[in-house]
């Protein structure tokens, strides 16, 4: 867990732009954003990638979802549309192993990469 | 509703390469495939957007996610990586208003689109 930079921000241990947090979910812009809006909801428990996810973290996950489309709510983005991303391991684009998932908005989103 | 692709494929009226199905969540191979593994997982309960949420939706759309892991397991893609996109309105390049969770795998994934 050493090399989880995402439990570092949880833990502010290195500062982030915090946007919402509860007891299990933060989010915060990304440093290097892909879209006018970019931002990561992670849960707070650490969990590497989506494979590591059991039965038991089924409502921690749509908690994820929904904390998404209350931020695209804020950012003014959910009429027009934005796009929500979970990358796992290599293949699939996965950059921090730490679950997050990306909102994307504010731009035409293009493909599916 | 009539015009909602996803909810005759559900309801048998139209053909779908189903891989997966509970009583609450379905998931068949996308007709146009984007990814050499390209799988739609969707709520059987007809909701156009992630916009239409609720939180009474939180653990449906967790197991929409666990699906989509369980499946990427099936697929042999889940040790390599694999992507999941969820896409709301023109702007996020929703092309059906009926939520569905993209499993995109089989190679490597790139950008964010």
């Amino acid at each position: 867990m050493s090399d989880d930079l995402f439990m570092k921000i949880i833990n502010r241990e290195i500062p982030a732009d915090i946007v919402y947090e509860t007891d299990e979910v933060l989010a915060f812009r990304d440093i290097a954003p892909k879209a006018p809006t970019h931002i990561l909801v992670i849960p707070k428990v650490h969990l590497r990638t989506v494979n590591d996810l059991e039965s038991a973290h089924t409502e921690l996950i749509g908690k994820l979802v929904l904390a998404a489309t209350d931020l695209a709510r804020q950012e003014g983005i959910a009429k027009e549309g934005y796009r929500l991303v979970m990358n796992c391991n290599p293949a699939g684009g996965q950059l921090v192993y730490h679950i997050h998932l990306h909102l994307l908005g504010g731009r035409q989103m293009r493909g599916l990469g």
